[in-house]
C-alpha cells in the first residue's frame, strides 16, 4: 500500500475509473465514503427528470405509459441490473423496497416449501431483513430461526424452507461466500434469498454462477439510483413458475389491462410486480443504473479493495493509539466494500468527521462505517478522510457537545 | 345546463377554481379528461425535483435525510391529505402503493378479526382491490366473497372480517355512501376500508364523519402526484395500536436506527411504514397535494358535478342515436367526478378521440370513461370534448384501422 501522498496521486492518476467520476455530481471540499448508504447524483439524472415531468408527465399524460414505455420500466430496469448480478434479463426486475421484496419472495418461498416452515437467517444481519421475517412468520405460521454466524451451516436442517442472509454484513462488512452456502443449502432441501443491498455494483456478483435461487437488492447504495430508489428482485428462472407473490396487484397479472375478477400471475419475472411502479424514483433509478453499462466490475471490486486496504494501513498508522479496533476481515475475498471500525464513542467522531466534510456512517451500537464507491471516489480522498480522521481523534474535536446531538437518522 | 358556447364561457369566467388551472404545465390543444387516470403536471413540480436532484441529492447527499427531513416526508405528506378525506393528520401517512396498502391492511384486519376471516367485496370492483384480497385470503388462509352490489348488505353476516369497497366505482363513477355502509359492517362486527383512489381529490371525503376504520388512496389521480406516485393509508385513531402490518420493515419499527433485533412496531400511525419512500416520487406527490392548500373541496365537488351535468346533457344532445349508453348515475349524489358511456367499439372511438387532443380512458370492455378534474379542466374544456366526440360519431372517423391498433396500457 501506498505510503505517501504522492503515491496515492499516482495510483489516481493510473485508474482506468478515474473519467466516471465526471459523471457524477459531488459537492466540493467533501470526501464521501456513504456511498453504501446513499450513492451521488449522477449528473445526467436532473436532466432526465426536467424532461420526464415537462415532457412526458406534463407533455405527454397519461398517454406517456405507451409513448415513453413508462409501463416497461421495471423490466427494462431489471434486466440493466442483470448483468450486475450475474443474472438473466428475464430474471431481475425493478419494483417496490427491499423489505417489500422480501417480503414477497420469503412468503413465496414459504408457500413452495411448504410443509418445512423455518427461515434460517443470521443474528446480527440487518434488521430490516430479520423484521419481514418475522412479519412472514406471523402471518404465515412461518418460525424465524437467526443463528450466530459460526452456527449456521449446522442449523441446515431438513426443517430448513429457505436461508435468508445478505451477501456483506451492514456492520462488519463481511462477505458470505455464495457459492458454498448456496450449495449446502440446496443439499438440505432448501431455497436461497441473497440480499445484495451491499454488494451489487461494488464488486462481482454472480448469482446464476452459484447457482442461486432468489435474491433482493437496494437501489440507492452503490448502484447510484436517488433516495430510496426503488428496488429490484431476482428469481431464478428454473423457479418463476413454481412461485407466487403473496402481494397480488395488477402489475404482477397475465392482463393488467383486461380488468378481470380474478388474479392470473403473469408468465415470468413480471408476476412480482405489485402495484404502480413510481415512474420518477424509476427513472432516476435508471440513470445510476446506466453509468454500469461501461464498467468492468472485476476493475471496481479491485479497486474497492485497494481503496479498503489503503485506508485500513493508514488508520492503523495514523490512529494508533485512539481506542479504534478493525471490525471488517483484513482478507479482501471476505469482505464487501466498506471498512468498519469500532469505538466508544463512533456517534460523536462521525459527526465531527461529517462537520469537517468527511461524510461516512455511524452504525449502533459502536460502528464508524466507511464505503469505498469506486465510481467516483479517488485514492487521495480515501487519504484525506484519514488525516481528518487522525486530526479528530488527535485533538479530541470529537468532544465538543454538538456532536453528541442524535439526528433522526443516524 | 348551459346549452351555448356563450353560455359555458360565461360560467368558466365566473368560476372560483379558475385561476389554479395556471398552477399546472397542460400541453396546449389537449382536453385532459384523464386526470383520474393520471393528474396533470403541476408546474412546481419541475423546479423541486431539480431542487431536490441538485441541492438535497447531489449537494446534501446522505445528510439530506436530516436536513431536508426525508425521512419525515410519509408523515408529514400524510398529513396534508388528512384534511382532503376528513382525517387527522396522525392518522394518514403517505406510503408505497395502494396495492401493497392495501395488502397491509387487509392482513392486519384479519389478524384483528379473528376467527372472522371473510373479506366481503363488490364483484366487479377495481381489479386490484380484488387480487390483492385474492393473495391475503391464499397466504393467510382468509376468505374472499365478491358479492353483486345489490347483495352487499345481505351478505354482512357474523362471519364478515372487513368489507373492502371502492368509494367510488372506476367503470361506472358510482357512488357509495361511506357513512351508511360503514354503520352497517359496524353492526355486524366488521370493519370497513375504503379504496378513495377515484374520490379523493375530487369531491369532500369524511372518514372521521362516517366513523371509518381503514382506508387507501392513490397518489397519482386527482391529487396529481405524478405517474405512479406514493400511494396513501388511513387507519382511524382508535384503531391503530390493535393493528400490525404484515410489512415489518424497518420504517415502521418504533426505533428503526437503533437496529436491534426484533421489530417492535412503532406508536400511531407510521407502524404501517414498511421500506425506505421513493423520495423524489414522494416530493413530486407533495407538489401536487400542495396546490389544495386553498382550495374548497365542496366547490371543486360542485364544479365537478356541474361539467358531468354538462356532460350527459350535450352528450344527449350531440350524440344521440350512435349507440351510446349512460353507465353513471344521473342523480350526483350518486356518483364521483367522471363519466362513463358504454359504446361496442368504445376502444377504436377513444383512440380516435385522443388522435385528436380529447383523452379520456378506455376501459374494458366497452366503457369509455371521462373524469373531471375541477382544478384545472375549464367548461369550455368539457364542450368542445362533446363536439368532437359527436364529430368522431358522424363521421365515423373511428373507423380507421389505426385506431384498433392497442396499447400496451388502455
Amino acid at each position: 500500500m501506498s505510503a505517501s501522498l504522492s503515491g496515492v496521486r499516482a495510483l489516481d492518476a493510473a485508474d482506468p475509473l478515474r473519467p466516471l467520476r465526471g459523471a457524477f455530481d459531488l459537492p466540493d471540499g467533501v470526501v464521501y465514503l456513504d456511498g453504501n448508504s446513499l450513492g451521488a447524483a449522477p449528473r445526467v439524472a436532473g436532466p432526465r427528470l426536467r424532461r420526464a415531468i415537462a415532457e412526458e408527465w406534463a407533455g405527454g399524460l397519461v398517454r406517456s405509459w405507451n409513448t415513453h414505455d413508462w409501463i416497461g420500466a421495471p423490466a427494462r430496469i431489471g434486466a440493466k441490473i442483470a448483468p450486475l448480478i450475474g443474472a438473466r434479463a428475464s430474471e431481475v426486475i425493478a419494483c417496490d423496497s427491499t423489505s417489500v421484496n422480501l417480503f414477497k419472495l420469503l412468503a413465496a418461498s414459504l408457500e413452495r416449501q411448504a410443509p418445512r416452515k423455518m427461515i434460517l437467517a443470521e443474528a446480527g444481519d440487518f434488521p430490516t431483513d430479520l423484521y419481514v421475517a418475522q412479519g412472514v412468520e406471523r402471518v404465515m405460521g412461518g418460525e424465524l430461526r437467526a443463528a450466530p454466524a459460526e452456527a449456521l451451516e449446522a442449523a441446515l436442517g431438513a426443517d430448513v424452507a429457505v436461508v435468508m442472509l445478505t451477501h456483506v454484513n451492514y456492520r462488519t462488512g463481511a462477505r458470505r461466500d455464495m457459492a458454498r452456502i448456496t450449495r449446502l443449502a440446496h443439499a438440505a432441501g432448501a431455497l436461497v434469498l441473497w440480499d445484495l443491498s451491499h454488494s451489487a455494483g461494488a464488486m462481482r456478483v454472480d448469482l446464476d454462477g452459484a447457482d442461486a435461487d432468489l435474491a433482493v437488492g437496494c437501489g440507492y447504495k452503490y448502484l447510484n439510483g436517488g433516495p430510496g430508489a426503488p428496488a429490484y428482485l431476482y428469481v431464478a428462472e428454473r423457479l418463476q413458475a413454481e412461485l407466487v407473490s403473496p402481494l397480488t396487484g395488477w402489475m404482477g397479472h397475465a392482463a393488467p389491462f383486461d380488468f378481470v375478477g380474478d388474479y392470473r400471475p403473469a408468465d415470468g419475472i413480471a408476476r412480482f410486480l405489485a402495484g404502480t411502479p413510481p415512474i420518477l424514483s424509476m427513472l432516476a433509478l435508471e440513470c445510476g443504473v446506466d453509468l454500469f453499462a461501461s464498467v468492468d466490475l472485476a476493475e471496481v471490486e479491485a479497486k474497492a479493495q485497494r481503496q479498503a486496504d489503503l485506508f485500513i494501513a493508514r488508520v492503523e498508522d495514523r490512529c494508533a493509539g485512539h481506542g479504534l479496533t478493525l471490525v471488517t476481515p483484513r482478507e479482501p475475498a471476505a469482505r464487501g466494500s466498506q471498512v468498519s471500525f469500532a469505538h466508544p464513542h463512533a456517534y460523536e467522531i462521525m459527526q465531527a468527521l461529517i462537520a469537517r466534510g468527511v461524510i461516512g456512517d455511524f452504525r449502533a451500537p459502536d460502528i464508524l462505517r466507511c464505503g469505498f464507491t469506486p465510481l467516483y471516489l479517488g485514492y487521495e480522498d480515501v487519504w484525506r478522510a484519514v488525516e481528518v480522521l487522525a486530526d479528530v481523534l488527535e485533538t479530541g474535536a470529537w468532544r465538543a457537545p454538538r456532536f453528541a446531538v442524535r439526528n433522526k437518522v443516524t
